[in-house]
């Protein structure tokens, strides 16, 4: 390691970076047109991730080279980056066993990347949630053989919200095997909203979708549930941060509201944890200042071209005191992911 | 009036309440089935809104009646209210015909009730945005005939969301007729995600499916087309606020994005108006660091159950300058609204 202190001490811990291998083994399903990912070569250090046979997305050798990861980590302030797919890779449209597979190949690549460099990486695996029985016998492996720290989950599963009844059985099962579970937008509502070019699927579609899931969340009584889940929403939590106020006071004035939710909303939300990745001082602060201090840690997107380019100082400038940037750069994120 | 001060000068300008007459005129048109509104009698002061055969809202008589009106202002300290139509209304599902002569008596309806008490009430008609040549003509005759102040629309019209290119020709005669131009949610995007009760409708997809039509007159380039329209998001513009700095980041570093919006997304935002219907100081403060001082005023939505119920108190309460919370109580409205 380059940096002379001890890692986590001080740096940070970023939450959200991304890995795309750099290869997936050829497809073995018997699926005609299956959206099974593969690699192709594009310019130097560079890979296109073809899908369906179109490229999804060029992606560079800091998808997946771990000694390129770490140089940037280096220069970043990073002490250890918390890897989880490309989210369009969790592939929840696939046959259930082809998506098993797939997140099978997944989450022995993310091991592999964490053993090459211990201390430096934490991972989220993939569950293929299109089929309960093999989710969570998925994360199962992942945590308990493979050692990842939790799981990605998207914020929907083929249309249904990730807060809805019908994934207990997988929440109750990450809580019992003590996982931490990272939501992260895909395939996103709100599609046929957007005026412009097909990028503002990610860039404006995407905080409402992480808002939705996070709302489904706690309208949904998840947290009321499973009290020992540690989730973890991507992108601040999107639009959650205009839609809660709104819900508190909508459950303190209407009964109904109070009977379907036991637990106020607010509170509910706050035993939630939530990244940075919000692009802006204000909304960072209005995070923390909705959801407390002990619930932000850094994320960035990392290596994605809409990444937050500098997580340290973007910490720094808050105007936070030692303690709670502290709490922001590194102790919040061991507490999520259930590190000593 | 009741009230020391002369109007507005000392009182708050509410720009989100909404109004449903006391009666709809009975259907003359040729469709059966047609979701053509009718009111039916409720417990004391109180009327149910019936459209397609089902009680659609029950209202009291605050959602007509001036004087209870008048009572309710005085109490809350509010100078002048903004009336537009309870948003269903709007009806863009009518055939062309009967939503033109539905937005007519709505207009007119508005028009009697400004005229009952000078110098409290502005409003805000109605125009059947499902053809746009009647659209256009509705909104002239509201603010050129009858003295509206401007026109409420939907966030999305069957699901084209307001800021699609599509609407430009009416936003051009608003802006060419001088009518302010309030933006309120209607059928929201999302609401294959939500996970409880219906009325998470209105609490959950609201904020979202706003953020959503802001976002689209970002993107699509309304305000760099014309810059001399004044346009109100209601709901502090909902998750826009989580969305811009996101979209302001990925147009700094995205070639594409900048010669699709040749307007920097925060400037393009900061030439919008939006209420502070966020029912939190800091989601306020927020909005208010985003977008300015100058661009932030009242909104309660009024007489409705999740009507903010102190407005003056809220501005107060947010530790600005004197100068910012006259600007927000008043000031801004009266910008907004086009009145010297």
């Amino acid at each position: 390691m380059s940096r002379a202190c001890p890692v986590p001490l001080c740096g940070c811990i970023d939450v959200h970076t991304h890995v795309v291998p750099h290869d997936f083994p050829a497809y073995l399903g018997h699926r005609i047109g299956a959206a099974w990912p593969s690699m192709r070569e594009a310019q130097p250090c560079h890979r296109h991730v073809v899908i369906s046979g179109k490229v999804y997305r060029t992606v560079s050798n800091q998808a997946w080279d771990t000694e390129v990861r770490r140089a940037d980590m280096d220069r970043l302030g990073v002490a250890r980056q918390v890897l989880s797919p490309m989210p369009e890779l969790l592939s929840y449209w696939l046959d259930p066993a082809d998506g098993a597979a797939l997140a099978r190949y997944l989450n022995e690549t993310l091991a592999q990347m964490c053993a090459g460099a211990p201390g430096r990486f934490s991972a989220l695996g993939a569950a293929p949630l299109q089929d309960m029985d093999l989710a969570i016998r998925e994360m199962e492996f992942a945590v308990g053989t493979l050692g990842l720290a939790g799981v990605e989950v998207g914020s929907n599963v083929g249309g249904v919200p990730i807060g809805d009844p019908r994934f207990w059985p997988f929440f109750e099962a990450a809580q019992a095997c003590n996982a931490a579970v990272f939501v992260h937008p895909l395939r996103p509502a709100g599609m046929e909203r957007l005026v412009g070019p097909a990028s503002l699927e990610q860039i404006v579609a995407f905080p409402g979708e992480i808002g939705l899931a996070a709302a489904s969340i706690v309208t949904g009584g998840l947290m009321a549930r499973f009290p020992r889940l540690r989730i973890a929403l991507s992108h601040g939590g999107g639009a959650i941060q205009t839609v809660l106020p709104r819900l508190q006071h909508a459950w303190e004035c209407q009964p109904a509201l109070r009977e379907a939710m036991p637990v106020a909303p607010l509170d509910a939300a706050r035993s939630l944890w939530f990244d940075n990745l919000l692009y802006s001082a204000t909304a960072i602060r209005a995070l923390v200042e909705t959801v407390g201090s002990d619930r932000v840690m850094i994320g960035t997107d990392y290596p994605f071209a809409i990444m937050d380019a500098d997580p340290a100082r973007r910490v720094e400038t808050l105007g936070f005191s030692e303690g709670e940037q502290e709490a922001l750069r590194w102790k919040n994120a061991l507490a999520w992911l259930g590190v000593e």
